[in-house]
């Protein structure tokens, strides 16, 4: 089975994300939010027949780890209210999403965030998710200021009482910025690699493994940064008289393989333990073309990864094996959803 | 001759950064600065001698292109008078440590940036730097708010006044961070390699270089994230409509070789074109320890370097070809440093 880890439910029926405009909007007007738009199920089954699903089969790949688009989380817009019944939406949406296609998605949240609010506030809707829809982990944003930086790194205390639901649960957090707000970055070009970067130096710069060693990470776009420069955060670690990150870090940080290009999936798969990588490509995303050096779509990484000299064994680990070892409660919702 | 493009006077003599601290504890209490401190040429020597030019010997490389210390910089800390006076210490500093030692440093000078505060600011030092210490470039902080970036973006007409400047005098500009005062991130594990990133990401949605055809700009630590995501770049440049990045961006952005591993060398030089590479190490900077995967420093990247593939002219553009058509001052000044 190969299974995608990373995919965004980046062509949602269109009044989904006019309603987000309207709530927004009307926050903004001190107005209370309209009703909630119906959703017809052929809507959904449209647009994803004609959109992840199509790809799905075209690429080969069986399951999609399928979550809000990410951009679209907006944690810096509105309050926590609006936060709130914005994630409620989304992750409602996934939830159909699932149940229509059981056999090729399996649903991650996306939490109620609002920087400055405690994520304590994001507990309930991660466990609603998770008991009542079946999903199989959260997304979680670092920054939800939306490039400002606001919020305490991910080793502070501030972050504990989610990280106890999701161990409680056993549930690993993609840690995944939203949209930039601040002109300094473009969401998909920097704050998402910056995001992933700024994320895995606050994980090795803290004692949060320690305080909860089942606490799972999933670092996407390849780990924005850190392979590329693996010897800089090596060599940091030492310098600060760190174990080695082997066992600082990687029985709890994982990356993906959203990495568009050959070279990149080359060092990737290199530098990074084969046991540390799960294969995702964040399709239908953030580069939608076709590279004219390949004459294949940029984020066909299963493409390139084809091409990587793996042994068979390394090859099921990175497409299926790493996946139902991160996402704990992968094996039995599978099976759940099989069934139906 | 081999010109590492990347060095920062980080061991320079204690009463300097002692005056620092003392200058911004000063700003703080609304007193004057002390005077400066007496530093010695002798004292100056010492640190260098037992330090870079000790490293240059040992690694068999024979010039450093020299600025002050970039954590140091610290343009977040006090106002546009503290920077300016810091600057004109710092640059004074590396002014004399190339007439100590003209065989073995050239100079490019911190600019008295502060945020907020209009770049225009910044040319008298500029100016002053190039023409009477015979300077061949300046580092550039794209964020003098410490990892806030509350500056604009530098494509924005905000830095025009600079780049005006920097064309006039024909000197590149490293974009440089300087240190993190926003606990989200660690300043050379994260800091810098965002600031590298989210500065090729304005680049490449600006039309600063259709503006400046003649302005260069250096992207240290290896270009950050890009180089790796090199495909994501090119896939989002074309999603825009934009050019292909070579012809876009790479008349006018170079990257340097301070990546810490081989992996992460043998990426650099096979996706970017070697006219776009500059020989750097940091040395001696963010990592200064040996890794014990190879026995050697690792940040002796001119190691990594021997290790590839690289045909004799190749190598010879990105020991001495490349820098001498970047810092486009640097043939005559060094003509000039040779005669002494």
């Amino acid at each position: 089975m190969i299974i995608d880890c990373h995919g965004h439910y980046t062509t949602s029926p269109r009044q989904h994300e006019a309603w987000r405009t309207e709530q927004v909007t009307a926050h903004g007007e001190g107005r209370p939010a309209p009703p909630r738009p119906a959703i017809r199920d052929d809507e959904i089954r449209a647009s994803i027949v004609n959109g992840q699903l199509r790809l799905q089969r075209e690429r080969g790949t069986d399951l999609t780890i399928f979550s809000p688009r990410a951009a679209g989380m907006g944690h810096h817009l509105g309050d926590a209210t609006t936060s709130e019944a914005w994630a409620s939406a989304c992750n409602e949406l996934i939830h159909r999403v699932c149940s229509l296609f059981p056999q090729n998605f399996v649903g991650v949240c996306m939490l109620p965030q609002t920087a400055g609010v405690s994520p304590r506030n994001c507990i309930a809707e991660l466990e609603r998710c998770v008991l009542q829809y079946g999903f199989v982990g959260c997304n979680l944003n670092p920054d939800p200021s939306g490039g400002y930086w606001k919020d305490p790194p991910l080793g502070d205390r501030y972050w504990y009482p989610l990280y106890e639901k999701m161990v409680e649960l056993d549930v690993p957090a993609m840690i995944h910025v939203s949209a930039a707000c601040n002109p300094a970055f473009h969401t998909t070009g920097s704050h998402y690699l910056n995001g992933d970067t700024a994320a895995f130096m606050q994980c090795l710069t803290s004692d949060l493994f320690k305080n909860f060693p089942t606490l799972k990470f999933i670092i996407p776009h390849g780990g924005g940064a850190v392979p590329y420069h693996w010897g800089r955060f090596r060599g940091l670690a030492q310098d600060m008289k760190l174990p080695p990150l082997s066992d600082l870090l990687l029985r709890n940080v994982f990356f993906d393989t959203c990495v568009y290009h050959l070279p990149g999936q080359e060092l990737l798969t290199r530098v990074i333990p084969l046991e540390n990588i799960l294969f995702a490509s964040e399709m239908i995303g953030a580069v939608r073309g076709i590279d004219p050096e390949t004459g294949h779509p940029y984020d066909d990484t299963k493409r390139s990864i084809e091409q990587l000299p793996l042994a068979p064994g390394d090859k099921a680990k990175l497409y299926e094996g790493n996946a139902l070892r991160v996402y704990g409660r992968l094996s039995a919702q599978l099976a759940k959803q099989s069934a139906r």
